[in-house]
């Protein structure tokens, strides 16, 4: 099995619909991860030696995904010099901007890099992932040069009615 | 040395001007209380050191405060069941409702007694930490109503100008 | 019958769906209490009465839900030096943030333990009065303790697709 | 001394800055009032007993002001079928939008006329008043038309450089 | 037929199924009203003509509802003295929040009395029209004092399960 | 004396400090305009009148400044098909939010063409009215393609410390 | 085939269900328009393309619909001097609070006539552009006057129940 | 002179002040960069070369600081694969919410590594990119390490009075 490069982690199986949008970028471009349920509030024992094994054991980013007051991302960050991407989940009350203000408002000393809230920040975790990795490896670096230039080619000159 | 009923802890330093008057109300009503540093992200090991012992060490409620992404109160309230109150200290760019939203909007399992943001939010987790306390200590009980009956008086009828 | 220790209080029956989650972990920790209707608005001197009366009743926590201008919790702390626990019911325009900004921000003297807007703040709300009072009661604390760790323990190593 | 006909209250001191412009409206129309502090939360008794009272004092409209968890207006709103006109105080963190929010969603049953926040909110509730009285009094209906009147005609045609 | 004594104002029909809660409490009351489609924007001079012929024809209050810029009740406001009651419509996009801002933050000089976002707000419209109406009429006094004391005796004690 | 192209409107004296920065952009480009106090409340008539003459009088835009409720804009653009550019005034307690939703939220029938809050917003309804004049201007146009590169051309590489 | 005028472009596909109604107030009107998709990342050599050659291309107005971190309005704005008429598209967990901010609060120098979120505002969008046109159309100024008059001739005088 | 790994760019000389607190990071860990302004709207084509040629002027990391419509870092995550950190720089009306919304609400495809608003987020940024190259450059890896422990050292045990 192939040592996985990128940690998909959570904090509840709730998150994974939204999560799994990373999870399938990452299939797309070929890189290998891993996804863990790891919640900061109800096993923050994991969330410890999760971000203390992380570096040695080869993960070179972390993806994050959270939502309401969302400790994962944050408190990940406090444990690893690796990269931490956080997601915000959609909320039903706030619709996320809980879930944003808990991840993107870090203060100095830990950068939690965020993306937008829901889906298409799942999967722009997954890209941000690709595109860290992407330095040092020039075959991935095409691969997502590919990839951005098939999203722009797949673009109709005009717009559709149903 | 009295054995401290409540723990103060904050993010910083520079929340130490608004969670004072937390432990200016433990004075007026005579409670012991110790007032320390614990970041959740630049001392994570000193949060989990002191979730872990509180109880045993006698605490009985831990007043967190915390300002941005403030997961402190949070964190605290996943590694102990004494009752932690949360103080959202206010912020430059968001007021403070970045740290209303990550403390307040916490997941089933670990509630956070959530008080206003700043300086009355401050006050306030020093009387509800004495509320709570006072449920087991009938003469706090005596010295919390007094409080309460003083501060009534101390309204007048009409308000005067300058 | 028991003496109820908590008061679950709450501005209409359309509260309930929302509030009956903290009675059922009042339940399933085995805490005595009782779930009444009192509006701040409607009945005002059933709110007096209860207030005025729940210490000497040997109320030990109220736990107050309201919705839009949601001045219950705020006006029982008013009246009583018992800890009262405040959940923000979700509204249908602004989403609860009116029912959390009446509750939270509270001046100087009265608090209200404020917890998360929704289904979650009244679970945590049941928690939180289940803190408070396993602070003198030991086999309550065993309970609660263990409520935890099955929490901690139904988590999954790694999320399920459908 | 003429009877008072609008009772101007507000929840503290320092609530006064701004509800006195609502006295100058009145003191300007010729509409006499008192004015009082009466807080929701630390003299509810005084609440209670200035609302069940209004009416047979002969008092026709309340304005009431507060900030923050500003529970004064509605509150007020529930004890008598006085008119209550509400002016939410600007507040420090927030800057007002929770002293609205908790004056203006009140529940069907209890309406508030709720105003602008701050400054010309407290205006115009001396105004609204005013508007309220005219529809019995013609000679008072006179005054505010000619303040109506004095108002536009104050309006210059080109707006001046310093 | 009846002279109305209150004019109920809206934008357009699609405002009807929340402003006919106001009528509907006129209704149970017995206040006699009448119910108009006034745009600010598409039909400035029927506004215009309304406002200006308002105090003539008899009408004592005017309740005023809008949705997004909604200019409408501040718009009358300016041109009548009559007291204009301002309901926040509920809109797509902002909730309501923009309805809110638009109708409550007027300048000094034009007071809307503002209600509720949605169909609270509209019953209430209804009342406040009736609290000020019963400042003249010793008979609605008492029926509005009856509405308010069948509202209160509605509430059951206890919470009812479906 | 020129006929002015542009007419500049404001609710009040305190618009003009940010409103006389459209006044500066159009005299740099050389628009000929005039510059009003047309407030929407106190001086509806006068809205009136401007509005159902500007056609005839040979305006071509009509640029309007207002703060909180701010109905000026959208009221002009109900009165003429004139392009209305609208310029949402900071405000003290909402920061021009309730200004921008006042502005910008125009049912169908009525666009208001919105600029950012502030002193940005009023320059640039400067430079959209130039924009629009331009169409039929080619000197205009050459002028304001100049005043652009001019204003990239300022542009320096690096950024300097003070 | 006509030379258009107005040139719609939207960021997606999915953006078309509201903008296509700019595209039927332009027919209505009978103002020849084209639409493209041209997204600001994905295309944003096809927006740089566009933007240079619209002027020359005879376009006079672009009317430009984006959602969340809705970077086109604004991109095109930078680009070309014609005017830039931006419609903010309703996003699912902001609401298009993210896609007004991100249009609306340009710098000072490049103008976008922003206006409101969702489907009204691309409406008002298409009226925006008819009624610039209009200053150099005579016909087309008057069918837009017969238009604003049809709509308020639309307007029914009472509400009616369905 | 040292070839720069990371490129810091912002869209004018008022971002600098926000800005350089990212410069100063890469200055202790001794990270060679540059600093550059590159407005998206009034430099547009700056922007683009920038973005074309990042890569092959071996570049790893970008961060880019706007405010209000913040189109820069979206705009250059569009033109290179290299990963953009973002920056919302705060602004005086919204507070940087506007930047925020702008920045991190991007679109399937184009991620931006998006920081706190202000100061800390600057800071962030420069630690964000040294975390990124350290996956690569194990000294780098040793000094941001040391730089961490330095950060948590240097926190006291107790906050102090003035």
């Amino acid at each position: 099995m192939t040592q996985p490069k990128v940690g998909i982690i959570m904090g509840s199986q709730s998150d994974w619909p939204t999560m799994k949008l990373a999870a399938e970028i990452l299939d797309e471009l070929g890189i290998a991860y891993e996804a863990k349920i790891v919640s900061a509030h109800r096993t923050p024992d994991r969330l410890w030696d999760y971000g203390k094994s992380a570096a040695a054991r080869g993960l070179q980013v972390i993806i994050a995904g959270a939502g309401g007051a969302a400790h994962l991302p944050g408190m990940m960050a406090s444990k690893t010099r690796i990269p931490v991407v956080g997601v915000p989940v959609q909320t039903r009350a706030l619709s996320g901007v809980d879930s944003l203000y808990s991840i993107v408002q870090m203060p100095k000393g830990f950068p939690v890099a965020t993306m937008a809230i829901g889906n298409a920040g799942a999967a722009n975790a997954g890209l941000m992932a690709a595109g860290i990795l992407a330095l040092q490896d020039p075959e991935l670096a095409e691969r997502l040069d590919a990839w951005r230039e098939t999203l722009s080619a797949s673009i109709p000159d005009e717009p559709q009615d149903d």
